[in-house]
């Protein structure tokens, strides 16, 4: 809980403290995500997606703008992606599930671009080829989502970078450090291969109007701390002559050991999509909580589900009945659940994902190619 | 003239003022081209080139280490550029024709780098398919040089971005803002493709390591205005794990219309190898020179060839007898010669060597692509 005290820092390479979600709206300059814009979705995918419905995409940029061209006729394509650093872990495939909603919703393209070189870049110790190891370990959990093969496509950077590095180049040209500066917040010691990346970033969103030759609007589901790189990429649109890309932005996973979100680089807070259910049990048997020091206190005057993260890992993916989620909470509060068992649970229903998504995985290697954007 | 009392400024973007060679060296840190080291050229030449006896290559960087290297039995690549962003034109191909004789009597690799993306970053004005569009003309004009087939590989930046980002991404990671900011002046409203892209000038210095697989020595003949990127990659050569690039400066073929170098963006002050022998000697006709404002003073007090361009273009391509060109500068000191005669002479001379060039530029089409980096 230490951390909660502590500043709240946001940017696509730090998130901590405790994360006012209403704040970064504020200071990001976004919109929140209103009843009506849900409806609009709900309206087209014939369901409200959990994600929707509990507010966990809380905040965008131009959907209603998309949604208008959308209704005129103008089909998009979506885009995300993953700074691969690591194994691929729960925090990180939210955003991919609510991206296939949106998929299947719009039937439209993805373009899901692998930030090998980003990584590179940003973290010291790692090298070219582990972060390439990893963008192609982290593509097998991403084809595994169930994303439709044909209509997504797989950027990895240092290998589709002849593609990319056209746009990025428009991008940068239209980027002072100035502005780079400010939106980053590089320092003197920054490198500049990391004062660039962010306009490899941007490529994307204007591929598709690239490679069609006509102006495609696309949408990005992404949690809000990558926000930055599109505000540069929605600045160079217009003068690029490309429709801005409107945005979807997602709230983090916690952490099992603190507040903030899941990080690959601290194994105990997060759960790997490559964890046996053995190793996933452990790491939830042994998370914070928001229960009392001892059985008896809990009894008597009941658990805090609110800065729970066992109750948040229910809460974002793994129970989706808003009944019984309620009941969770209720019989935590009035200390009839034990954490022990709220664990057991949630780790029973965390393997259970592990065990099937590690058989999609495994299948998804035999079409990697076919996902892989030539 | 009046360049002349402005203040140097010699950058990879920039050349104004009146240069002074000997403050550079002491600047850059630059070594001077000793006696010595030319003999060990020459030795393996067979000749003195013109350009080592006139001293237009001037300064270097390890090209002691290099040519010990060479002693060793260590084969080096050579690796020259061009920036496309107009037609050829005479001071480019200075250090061409030197790296010509070099690649002859080295029998060596050479690189040869067109840098479109540099071009689109730095020049407002410029799109990126007229750089590449330029890049394809240039091409043609190192073909025409006579470079060795087979061993020339010429490299576009935007077309074999795949092969150099790789290289271009370890190189930045090594490389802080404030370091790139000390060697190029970058400013707040520098966009941040300029300040990235250094990385993508150094990548060629090791690409035949990377090639090969093992560590290969690479000596890059250029104007020492390219100094600068240079320093980056011998900062970073240390820790990646390869040999500090050596680099042999020549100094700038001088403009015909005022001090300082021969400048692309404004047409009269250079001579391009798509001009016809009219349109040359036309700008050789208008040129500056040294001479007298009437023929009765120049007949009476004599020329000044020190700061004639006619004088200077002999000297650096048109005249390689030392012997008569000292005769040349000798009979405009005495005043035997108007500056109408030299310029007819000087026009001759270009005229015949721009219908050679031109005949070999339209054959080198049709091998255009045997010399492009696959």
């Amino acid at each position: 809980m230490a951390n909660n005290e502590e500043e709240m820092v946001v940017t696509p390479w730090e998130v901590s403290g405790k994360v006012d979600y209403e704040r970064l709206i504020k200071e990001f300059g976004t919109q929140p995500l209103t009843d009506a814009l849900i409806k609009r979705i709900e309206k087209v995918a014939g369901y409200q997606h959990l994600q929707l419905r509990r507010k966990i995409f809380f905040s965008h940029r131009d959907l209603d703008v998309l949604l208008d061209l959308y209704d005129k006729g103008e089909k998009f394509v979506l885009y995300t992606g993953r700074g691969p650093s690591s194994h691929t872990h729960l925090g990180h495939i939210m955003s991919w599930i609510f991206t296939k909603y949106l998929q299947d919703a719009f039937k439209v393209k993805l373009y899901f671009q692998l930030t090998d070189d980003e990584k590179f870049l940003h973290i010291r110790d790692l090298t070219l080829d582990d972060a390439r190891d990893y963008a192609y370990d982290n593509a097998l959990d991403v084809i595994a989502m169930g994303f439709q093969q044909g209509k997504t496509k797989l950027i990895v950077d240092t290998k589709n970078i002849a593609l990319l590095y056209e746009l990025a180049l428009r991008v940068a040209k239209l980027t002072t450090f100035s502005t780079a500066r400010a939106v980053f917040g590089f320092k003197e010691e920054s490198n500049i291969g990391i004062i660039f990346y962010t306009a490899v970033q941007s490529a994307p969103c204007f591929l598709e109007s690239v490679i069609t030759g006509k102006k495609v609007p696309c949408l990005i589901p992404a949690g809000i701390d990558q926000d930055p790189h599109w505000r540069v990429a929605r600045d160079a649109a217009t003068r690029l002559g490309y429709y801005k890309p409107a945005q979807m932005h997602c709230k983090f996973m916690p952490s099992l050991q603190q507040s903030g979100k899941m990080s690959a680089s601290i194994p105990e807070t997060a759960i790997y999509l490559t964890d046996t259910p053995k190793e996933a049990k452990k790491k939830i048997m042994n998370a914070f909580t928001g229960g009392r020091p001892t059985i008896a206190e809990q009894r008597k005057f009941g658990g805090n589900p609110d800065i729970c993260p066992v109750h948040q890992y229910f809460y974002f993916l793994f129970e989706e009945d808003d009944k019984k989620m309620e009941e969770l909470n209720s019989t935590c509060r009035r200390g009839e659940i034990l954490c022990g068992e709220c664990k057991e649970l949630l780790a029973e229903r965390v393997g259970k994902f592990l065990l099937n998504h590690q058989r999609k995985r495994k299948q998804a290697r035999n079409v990697l190619q076919k996902y892989l954007l030539k």
